[in-house]
């Protein structure tokens, strides 16, 4: 395939609809969605007769230094920030990405994957298109362009002819569109403020900016908003109801709800499930480290079951970020160490339950039990708050190709003795069950029951 | 129309096939085009598998500032450098445009200007193609992306569908095509250098890499690079052959040579046929001084004739850039005169002959004359290197519109008055068609005589 | 007084003696001295023959972005991360300070406070030395300039001109020089590894690079590194040990051991304590929440005591930095919200005992009750690890004049009324020193008891 | 000698006393200046109670950006740019150099070079004082804070000090003094405006900001503006009038008129002399060229009395600057490329007269002639502007040490045969003084009577 840099694409979105100063609302929005993504950022506007589009590789402050929000009028905008894998890293791919033409310019902001993306371009460049990104959303835009009837029409039909996972949104000199796939797979949420409206990725945003949290687009749903007010309509009968898990396991914010989960709660409740069991089969153990930061709800849960410490075993450094040189090789562990730390005085001589959110490939809970156990450690015991990933995802989630899942091919004991943990267990898929109810969830990662057909990537997942 | 910031874009591209190092053959090129445009500079290669494509804003320099040349693998190469006109300083016009499709990917670089673009934009769009940029370059890869046949069909067809001025490059990933148009109103050339080709908007760019000029390619003229050599043909039988007078006049670096003729030459001469008429009539002077840095030449020509020394009684400053601060009203002024400044001792009390390239809207002129005569000139008389521009240019030079255009609407005695010279004289049409030759320019924005049908500006020329 | 932007300099120092990789090993230490001080960033080294040196203003990954470290080139490295306070924000005060001589260099890197520095700077520009900057680090090179006999008794005599806090780092040709002040007000410990020795503010960096703690440099002691091993002396007979208490409470990483107490362990113990006090009281609560990143040891030790969910309720951006755009004032509010956020979910309803490190003017605590209670609290009850603060500091502790200290002028009862809370109970004197020891630390800013004569300060003590 | 980077300084000043906008007309005047330096810049102002400062490295269009110059209020100012040499290309050399000190801040721009500076910096740091800059600059700060009295009296005590070329700017919190040295080497004039005064290297930049050129300041001469007006007064009895021959040379820009002489007109002459001695030897030629940019002037006044077209043979990039990258070995000989191209059309078969300001190593004028015959020229015979370098200069223009000076090894003619030259002659001692007039310049660099001690450096002139 010539096609060699698709993405996966998990990123953030937001719109703000008939509000005033929405360019300065979707920018402080996109802060409270930068750990979505922090490859791109990009903000486009309309005044009810143009559009505006500011947008940039790097974090939203990066890309919006100056008077750069000035320079983007009006009361609706859309923007995006955007997650970084290898490949993909090219100015292009930055959204909102913007159609000019001469009847009305259009911007959209897509989140997700679609899967039957090389199906669509293939079919558009038969017809005549061009593409200059790698983006789902140069797809969306292609096929809206192609569709008959209202801007309603055109968005229903395209994804109608879209499968996977895609959140996005669209904004045309006039009205703003959400939109969320037929099963859910990624959240998308409504806010209300000041008689305008907000929609974002996560309510985290939609609390930054101190609007009220209205409801949950639901899946299959398309949202008009436009001077004639919120209009809905779902663009087929076929919908579901499975939101990502991995949303709720590492993705998702703390304090955001999504599908009417608390994110925190939710992981807080994974900690409590495994504590059980851990009592239950009589572990002995000091003290409970999360790795932060997305392990330290869980954490919290085991440790109050537990009845044991909550410690702060390992610290992330804040200000490692992008910028951090390439290291060579000879530096790579030390610029790993940067990362993390072990809080030496705290786990020296301690039995640990360590608790982490996954394992994809499992180098890198060996390098956290190898920091502990040169810190003291005597003991490691790892708790994955979730099921072993023995499958890919192929609706945004970065995961890695199955040959990478180490859990794949290696069961929990072997795996504890390779990466050098005293003991190793997983999360049920029964517990995750009992967390966010049955069938309530895309569980594909760890069943492989994925809820689509996948086209090209059939293959890949069957060779594996 | 919503489409409002059309562009008009005299650039510069270059094209390296078949030579090592193809992108920094490419690199220094653009240095040597960089007049040309200094909005923004890019370039693309293919190594015979892939394109890879690297661009921005700003001076090539700016652009490539460190390793990006090392990450534009393969012996084949196109570049572009832009030129800055309001409204179209987006990132998405910086060129080369490069479409990623699953047959191939091709990348684009134009100079000139399409008069037909609106048209063959609301087509595409008919047609269900999505426009991301307004430059013509993307109307290009349309038009060759919905061709039949082989490559070179489909530019020939794309080419016969255009109307207007253009010169561009196409790269895929095993050929390169340099094309211009049936008027040959932009300059294209090409060099040989190792084995290897190059292709060049301008001969110095050429001379700058150390390659031959081999020949200029001719009007209508597709010229297919490929590891089968070099081939050629013509996509349409009704040609002519009018270069843009004004790439003589004003554009084009004094050391490269246009469809045979030199440019510092021809300017010189118009100098020389400037002082014959000024000694015929009589004229008193005491030196005379040429506003650098085009009119350097033509002073050159005008002194050797009348006898007089040829000063430097204007000096311009080569440190005020892009970068200037943008003055308040109060400061306006004094920029101005940062980016000229008279020899008080040269031009005190002198009477000057001073020679200019071309008159737009006159306030520049008048600022130069005020700046002589405050320096203390006893005289300053107004020799214009070319005739009176009467009319607009829709083929790519930026001479603003009719209504700005002061010679059409005042006599060159008024204009003198009005700029405070103390006699004004343009150069003669039959001068022109002396240096550069009877019906081989298009002096279209001398005399209205446009090549072309003018589509949607047919209007704004009858109106104005 | 003329000189009006002194600076508090709580800032963050490291240095490698004798080891491959100086630079880089500096570099990656003063990432994990970050938190010391983002405002400016700088490594100093020596290769036996000369000294090197790069800094500037920002992060360290932002002042070392591509081949600096290349620059740097030797086995011996000083490094410094500098604090912001306003005003003194210019790029002479960014350090270390490196003073050429033709006699031999000499780079200083410096953090603390000298309460004398007027006093000193005073008598050395009478004496005909001239300051560029604003930093105490300049008065340490001039002080050591002017001394007599070997370096070891240049920086003695300095040292025993000096008063107040301070720990620095000395670099010539061919040593290191390593000094805390007579009361140990400031950290500094050395490390070894390979051969070599490092010294740092903080353990933490010292485990980053994987050096192994050695010992803590002794209040009064200079340790000189040189290729004659490691050599100390006092420069005073008149010592005491009390290192700063701020440092524990809220400065340090929570990994880091200082004087033999680890921070995590401290302030998990401060939790505990406040803990046992509510109990004995009958506080009746839901969830624990600590203010992140300081409080949320003492909240984990608070939780555990009263047998209370600790509850991730309040999230901090981590994307929310210095490049963050300045609000206008109508913005001010929404970019507060930016750098923390209620999570809704967990604290709706919830009565919530809400730990923070210290209150300083009031407002932020304001802010953050009212963010809670905006998100549905119940009741809040805050309890502050550390005694109200109701001196200021002159030893590098930015924490604002005595007049602008809440504490200093409302009791707690006032205090909470004023702020929002339910309750308010601060940590007492007499916990403090159950957990860092009687007499062992500076408390000076609770009880007023400073440990120096204040010099010009000491109006400013008495008067507000 | 530890003290290895010591520089040569030409740069340039401006000062502006008493008018508003003080900083935004420096800024205009250092753009005027540019062309004497292009590594750094800066500004310094007063308002009568506080000095404020801003520099950086680059052109003065780069350091000040944005806003910098809202944050340099008063009246008061001196600005200074920067001339980029090996080795001195940090940023604590950057001018203009401020101290701050308890009785009042001072500020130094400087342009020249001391050459007792080694002895003045052993002298100063044997008393105590340290320096962190290799500038001269900082030891004239040095050497005022140590004097007595008044501010005139100090700056009159270190100017008795120092030895060499100087022309310097102090600005304190009222006032501000412009220094000439004894001998005039470096130029310095007053200029006034609007009831204000500027002070300026060179008179351009009083043009510049249209202010009226006043007089020059002599040799010796302190002038001191402030609120009680102008006044002035020579610190030594023992003057000279020896202005720098280089300034006309190549230094100066051509609008600047320096102690009376203008250098456009001086340059011009020099054209003429050469040709007057080459038509009495009966030189056949076609066509004269001059290496643009401080050639032209030569070239125009030699084709005027030679009756030859001066043609434009040579032409000089004007985007190839500070950004270039740096070429690998391979790529070098395009880089040269880069800066100048030779015009093919003008020079290909032509005798060619080529004009240039200087040889200094022999290699740039191999290159131009190799670019000349390149391109076809049958004969290029270089006539140099100025006598044969045959000495080093320690006053501040960056002429290469003796071994490096090819004249002063080689006579003309195996000086032409070794570069390529047809034909090779000099401008006489003779007719530089007819030019500049007898004893009324320093012609050191030639004639190696050098105007003062040469310290440290007589034994390098002696021994070379």
């Amino acid at each position: 395939m010539v096609w060699d840099d698709e993405l996966h694409e998990e990123c953030g979105v937001f719109g703000v609809f008939h509000h005033a100063q929405a360019a300065m609302h979707t920018y402080f929005a996109l802060h409270a969605l930068q750990h979505r993504g922090q490859e791109g950022a990009g903000i486009a506007t309309s005044d009810g007769v143009k559009l505006y589009c500011h947008k940039g590789r790097g974090l939203a402050a990066e890309v919006f230094r100056g008077r750069e929000l000035d320079r983007l009028p009006g009361e609706n905008s859309i923007g995006h920030v955007r997650y970084s894998t290898a490949g993909g890293d090219v100015p292009e791919n930055v959204q909102p990405l913007m159609a000019r033409s001469q009847i009305g310019s259009i911007a959209a902001a897509h989140n997700g994957q679609i899967v039957n993306a090389n199906v669509l371009r293939q079919r558009l460049e038969e017809q005549g298109s061009i593409f200059f990104s790698s983006s789902d959303s140069e797809i969306i835009l292609h096929l809206i362009q192609r569709g008959k009837g209202s801007m309603m029409d055109k968005i229903a039909a395209a994804c109608r002819q879209m499968e996977g996972a895609f959140a996005f949104l669209v904004l045309t000199e006039h009205s703003m569109y959400a939109v969320r796939d037929r099963h859910g797979l990624r959240p998308l949420s409504i806010g209300v403020f000041d008689g305008g409206y907000c929609v974002s990725s996560e309510t985290c945003a939609i609390e930054a900016i101190q609007a009220q949290w209205q409801r949950d687009i639901l899946p299959g749903e398309i949202v008009k908003f436009s001077e004639q007010g919120v209009q809905s309509c779902f663009y087929t009968a076929e919908r579901t109801h499975h939101l990502c898990a991995m949303e709720y396991i590492y993705f998702a914010r703390p304090d955001s709800t999504l599908d009417g989960i608390n994110v925190h709660t939710a992981r807080r409740k994974s900690g409590v499930l495994m504590a059980q069991k851990d009592l239950s089969a009589g572990l002995a153990a000091d003290i409970v480290v999360g790795v932060p930061d997305s392990s330290l709800s869980a954490a919290a849960g085991y440790a109050e079951v537990a009845h044991l410490p909550n410690e702060m075993g390992l610290i992330k450094n804040r200000y490692v970020g992008r910028t951090f040189i390439e290291p060579t090789q000879e530096q790579r562990d030390l610029a790993v160490r940067m990362k993390l730390s072990a809080n030496r005085d705290v786990v020296c001589g301690k039995r640990i339950v360590l608790i982490d959110d996954s394992v994809v490939r499992g180098t890198t809970s060996q390098r956290i039990i190898r920091l502990l156990k040169e810190a003291g450690a005597r003991e490691v015991h790892l708790r994955i708050a979730s099921p072993p990933l023995w499958w890919p995802c192929f609706y945004g989630i970065d995961i890695a190709t199955r040959k990478e899942l180490i859990s794949a091919h290696m069961d929990p004991d072997a795996l504890a003795e390779k990466i050098g943990a005293d003991s190793l267990r997983f999360l049920g898929v029964a517990d995750m069950e009992q967390i966010y109810g049955r069938d309530r969830c895309c569980y594909a990662c760890f069943d492989g029951n994925y809820l689509t057909s996948l086209y090209d990537h059939e293959e890949e997942v069957r060779t594996t």
